[in-house]
């Protein structure tokens, strides 16, 4: 008797894999793409099976791409003596979107994290290694997230650098733009005042 | 340049289409899936599209079927002498999990709102009227919404079963069990007195 409506269940469970999905959104979800948006739900299905098939990392930084290099590591107009370290796409796709920096990135796809069995090959140090010691960087720019893994993994690559002649350095933590002192914790107080900086109008 | 990431932003777009997703859910979504999922994702891709494709409205209640009878109205353990009218589909998987019915459906798909162009022939209330008329049925149970469009719907289904024999009834309204009097509107107040029932223990 379930078996017939199956495909209906399918999909709706099929909603729940996604981040923040609930089995009533899931729900939701699976009704109005019925009712009002099939052709908005099969290009959904069709972009989704040729991405999930087709998107590979970039063989220079990592990041997420259809293509042997992405669109950043092939582009020539960008400043290939920079390199930045995140952790992840999303960071990429942030830095992009300030528009504040066009140099290189390298994508470590997480951080130093030993209890979860991630080390330095999970992330592709060796790599990073190799293509310090291969390409002539003028700067490395550390920009792993502020957190215990994020510095611990930002120690760990400056150590790797320790040789090379590249400045090595780390994004400033301080009070954000529009927060108000008041509300921002003292750890970042702190940072805000050890890195101070000569204000010039 | 943008080309040749065509394939994310594709996805994330896509992502945008389903209800309450915006452009960071769909951001985060298609990360997560592309970091930690890709099977399932793939898995969603595909029924998404075979739904898309395959699901059609059941040619006896208009609920959302791959076949060309839903499994009520294909199934002989129910009582096919009740018919319980509806506006959607999530209506029917609510009254079917609250294993209070064991009768037939029939789905408006909406509501009367003629502002909106929606009359009987959108609802299907033609084939309605030819299938109380045909079919033997006893009772027809009113469980549309609660709102104005939806008795205004009820109503006019109703006057479709003057000449009919069968009984029809409309679904109880009144305070909701686990719900404090303090905080229930008016009107629902008032249609819990003029609903109220004898009080046999």
């Amino acid at each position: 008797m379930s078996d017939s409506t199956n495909l209906i269940d399918d999909l709706i469970k099929a909603f729940a894999c996604l981040a923040g999905v609930g089995p009533k959104s899931a729900q939701r979800m699976t009704y109005q793409l019925l009712e009002r948006n099939r052709k908005e739900g099969s290009v959904l299905g069709e972009t989704l099976v040729r991405a999930m098939q087709d998107i590979n990392n970039c063989q220079h930084c990592r990041n997420f791409t259809e293509h042997d290099t992405c669109h950043i590591c092939s582009n020539s107009g960008r400043n290939h003596r920079q390199i930045c370290i995140v952790e992840s796409p999303a960071d990429v796709l942030a830095i992009e979107s300030s528009a504040s920096y066009r140099g290189m990135y390298f994508v470590l796809m997480g951080h130093l994290s030993p209890l979860d069995g991630i080390g330095p090959e999970e992330l592709g140090l060796d790599s990073l290694a190799q293509r310090i010691q291969d390409a002539a960087f003028d700067e490395l720019i550390l920009a792993t997230n502020p957190t215990v893994e994020g510095e611990a993994t930002a120690h760990y690559i400056s150590d790797l650098c320790r040789d090379q002649t590249l400045d090595v350095t780390r994004i400033a933590h301080g009070v954000p733009l529009g927060g108000e002192l008041e509300y921002v914790d003292g750890s970042t107080l702190a940072h805000s005042f050890t890195g101070r900086q000569k204000f010039n109008q």
